[in-house]
């Protein structure tokens, strides 16, 4: 069959929900999200969606913090494309939000998550007003990061659309697709379908779930989208009867092997920068 | 052809955002609103949606200006359906949102608004955290209130099956789904195809649009839903153009005559009653 492209993992190790008494396994110091990335780098994945957390585990705006993140993934490999997250989830003010883009430019992520839109998780909802997500995309251009455009429900590609006829995205647009949310869209093929057809073109769009529907997103987006994200930020478990604990490498490994099961080839982060219209950090 | 069932016209006249100098016809005193809701069930409406102002026009949560209004209404017919807002926009404390819900037992509302989710509308975020939303739901269970179960995308038909599943919804469901909203579903067969196909069994369904979206989907409702949601709280204007600005009255009788014209009967108030399974005021 023919698929349409190479596929792009993108990996989540960490999140901001998931504590060290859940899972021994979620990365939660620099150096374990380092050494995570670093494995799951070797297993395929070519994208890493970061969240930073501090000295008690606890999620932090603390820009030294994401610093130390990015120079050691970097050091292994310059070519791995970094995503840094702006969630509001833990403070509201655009600045602290925006902590992780404003580093020195060796150090600057090459793109950073925009949720676009207001909406509720299981136990909490997730304010990002209007303003203040065209206040992170105007930041996110001046400064040359690509946006990661966070899809949780039908209307969030249309605030796509809203942002793009006031010139605050360029294509290719990058779309990750997060299924499975008890508020938002399911893990159903007609939301999904209804979800990509109103994609604007020159769209790249990768699958996620929430929870047990991880595993099913994956599959589906091994099969029809051009990337995926996995990781422990999205499910802590390796089976559906959750009696395994999963590591962030066993679920790059799963979509690999799934990849590979079907002939499709891996998109190395040479190939995926290119397919993002991200310059190439080897040369620089 | 064969329709759902007679079609319940629900009157939103008001709402949170319109002021008098974008329009003269938005009522805004209980005076006003009163006057409005008499004429609009002459045309056939027999729900009515209702925010409250204060004497400057302000959205108030203040009781006794919802008690006049509702004592207004029932004075002309108590069999009119009347359903008050919970909304958060203007306070975000439960019980102020639930302040009309708590009228003595003649007056208070038969129904009452619960938005399905937190979300965007064009210029803020509208606040509905999960907690908020079964905390609403469980005061007007206690109160026998039924929900007016508002949906603006995919994952809030999602969220209301968890409340059912929680016991806090019982059958029959009014949905009352909006279109047009820039940041949630759009006026588009595909995602109202894709919500309408999540309805939980016993649903009864009812379509709004806002702003220029009203008129298509209010034309979609009276040929396809159990209902429809019209009235200046979602549009002011009578045409696309925006030359015209409508008054409430113009708006019910334009969706009636397009009833009329399909050979549709219009849902009195007491078949609305019956539809919905809610008791009748005239023998009480």
């Amino acid at each position: 069959m023919s698929f349409p492209s190479p596929l792009i993992i993108n990996l989540a190790p960490t999140g901001m929900v998931p504590v060290r008494s859940q899972s021994p396994h979620v990365p939660l110091s620099p150096e374990e999200i380092i050494a995570d990335a670093v494995l799951c780098a070797q297993h395929g994945a070519s994208m890493f969606h970061l969240h930073a957390r501090d000295a008690d585990g606890v999620p932090t705006d603390d820009a030294a913090t994401y610093e130390s993140i990015i120079r050691g993934i970097r050091a292994y490999s310059p070519e791995l494309i970094i995503v840094t997250t702006t969630s509001g989830r833990r403070s509201p003010e655009v600045e602290k939000r925006a902590s992780s883009l404003r580093l020195h430019h060796s150090l600057r992520p090459d793109m950073a998550s925009l949720t676009l839109g207001s909406m509720n998780f299981a136990r909490e909802a997730s304010l990002n007003s209007p303003d203040t997500i065209m206040q992170l995309a105007g930041i996110m251009q001046e400064l040359g990061i690509k946006p990661e455009l966070e899809v949780f429900d039908l209307g969030m590609v249309n605030f796509a659309k809203v942002l793009i006829d006031k010139g605050l995205l360029k294509p290719p647009y990058y779309f990750n697709i997060i299924l499975g949310n008890p508020a938002t869209a399911q893990a159903k093929l007609l939301h999904l379908a209804t979800i990509v057809a109103d994609l604007p073109p020159e769209s790249i769009w990768s699958l996620g779930g929430i929870g047990r529907y991880q595993t099913a997103a994956n599959g589906l987006g091994v099969v029809m989208a051009h990337g995926v994200r996995t990781g422990l930020e999205d499910n802590l478990w390796l089976d559906d009867e959750r009696t395994t604990l999963a590591t962030n490498a066993q679920l790059v490994a799963r979509v690999a092997a799934q990849a590979s099961a079907l002939g499709r080839p891996i998109a190395t982060a040479s190939i995926a920068r290119n397919m993002l219209g991200l310059a190439s950090r080897v040369s620089l």
